[in-house]
């Protein structure tokens, strides 16, 4: 079968690979029919060393199941599903409690496993890291339901950390896809007023079109201060960061009133959270991390089943297996939001 | 009237300084009786500095009061009162919220007020920021009283951000004076394993008596790996940073499992929190900082007062105002865990 694979910054291959077979019971083989390149997948497509032997990338899908272990009794060959970015046991203390990123059996995907840009993937603990989804491969909701996999669920995950609740306020810092879900998360759960900061009018638009009652343009200290003066408060009782640099970290901290919440959902790219002066001095929380997509994918599906909300409005581009290495440039260049990949 | 100056680091002197006086209605002139060093007056004394004038220093006081304002009605001449180290106005959306130290109209003491170490102070809003002590001021209780002030009300405030709750696993790093009371807060909220990180035995031993089940004098990751083993687990439920530095805050996060939580009062040194990367894989939400004791001694007294708890002990000399200097000196070189001071 065909996979992509990185070698290094900025070199994206298709290649043939091995086709994936069953190696546990709890394993299934998974046919990709939709796969996307994540915000995060362009850290290493940045920054990665060159070596001479590729790694699998990419780790959202969407597929037909192939064939199952003998251990596999939830789904079965032709079930059309949706796997998490990081898969599970299902059955550990932490997947118990809805923290599937932290399952000591758990894993993303291409590292020592199979990515998601490619035809098929061998999938582990199929029983639990697998959601059904009750239509055809080829519906509309597919973009929507892709979301699932991480993009969306990351955005709800950087809500809840930040305790959105209804009637409070929001802001959401920075306009990437995994930002402008989290708009729409907010939204979802009850937020009045949601800011969201960031300077791509095509993206921000599409913020709007999600909840976001007010955008701010500027950064720094001029955007902070404007943040402050639309809400007419101190800040917001709940901030989500969506992007992982210093200064993005720290103007989090700084538009959110003291005892409020900041969830976090960009990984920080220093290796510490700035700004800890603010955090300390105004009790301000911060919360998230690694989003457990395989455990909150069930609470989302219904409201995109029901197409009352359509997180799949981000992608803004569909490309063929073969012209991956064109989609990293073009997301990378900001020429796309999102792309999402048809094997 | 006599009160403690700071003219620089290692520079500690009591002079006379003019006598207090009512400024504003809604003020109370206290006579000081009961006063203490905290560790956070160290800062400046290891680094500030060095100015022509000095300034006052000193934040934790119960007295006397002598004379109020004419809006005073809660408390009035001759009732013995303790101050928070933050005083506030009581009537702020934060204050109403408990969140004390983040009043607009509030500060901590001797900045542009009196300061604690000396004969006697000025006390804003003083209805909401003095809670008035049923007791003789020579009583027994004296010592634990005062600790609500500062040192046990952040202690609290510790075990309270970092959700200590009954039955839960706590770790506390560092034996300083605030380590050991978020011991004993950690205790009176429930926790069924403490185990307290420090290596001074004197100070661990009295962790012990407060509570500790556990002691662990490794430091970095021999110790992070220690407390593990006692544990049993992959850390912590709830971790208590009573330090500041980035090697504490560090190992406060690697001894919290995942999507456990960090309360931090100790101020963090480098203005950053470092290890970010365990704080997001491991989703670990970090809370806490300036603690709101004028809003938690109310809570904490009734136990203070039935002798139920003696954070007082962690007072191991007593000395006059003039010996202000020696002691600084004491708690600076590790002689004396806490220092009361009876002007």
């Amino acid at each position: 079968m065909k996979a992509t694979l990185i070698y290094g910054a900025g070199d994206i291959r298709v290649e043939e690979v091995p086709d994936p077979k069953l190696e546990n019971p709890t394993d299934a083989i998974v046919r990709i029919t939709h796969s996307c390149i994540c915000g995060s997948d362009l850290w290493p497509y940045k920054n990665r060393e060159a070596t001479e032997q590729g790694g699998r990338i990419g780790h959202e899908f969407i597929g037909v199941v192939e064939e199952t272990g003998s251990d596999i009794s939830r789904v079965k060959q032709g079930d059309v599903v949706v796997a998490p970015f990081f898969y599970a046991d299902g059955t550990c203390e932490y997947c118990q409690a809805g923290l599937t990123t932290a399952c000591p059996n758990g894993s993303a995907w291409g590292a020592e496993t199979d990515g998601g840009q490619g035809e098929a993937a061998r999938v582990p603990f199929a029983d639990h890291s697998l959601m059904k989804l009750d239509v055809p491969v080829e519906s509309e909701l597919m973009p929507s339901l892709l979301t699932l996999s991480d993009v969306f669920g990351t955005g709800h995950h950087a809500a809840v950390s930040a305790r959105v609740e209804p009637g409070k306020d929001v802001v959401v810092v920075g306009d990437g896809a995994v930002g402008l879900l989290a708009v729409l998360a907010a939204k979802r759960l009850g937020a009045e007023r949601i800011v969201l900061m960031g300077h791509h009018k095509a993206r921000t638009d599409l913020g709007r079109e999600f909840g976001a009652t007010d955008v701010v343009e500027e950064r720094g200290e001029e955007g902070e201060q404007k943040v402050r003066d639309v809400l007419g408060t101190d800040g917001a009782h709940s901030t989500i960061e969506a992007v992982g640099y210093d200064q993005s970290l720290s103007t989090a901290l700084n538009v959110t009133k003291p005892g409020g919440f900041v969830g976090i959902v960009g990984v920080p790219q220093s290796g510490t959270i700035p700004n800890a002066g603010r955090k300390f001095g105004a009790n301000i929380t911060i919360a998230g991390g690694i989003a457990p997509t395989q455990a909150n994918m069930h609470e989302l599906l219904p409201d995109v089943m029901d197409g009352k909300i359509e997180p799949g409005r981000v992608f803004d581009r569909t490309i063929g297996l073969d012209e991956t290495p064109e989609g990293y440039q073009a997301m990378n260049d900001r020429e796309a939001l999102k792309v999402l990949v048809r094997p």
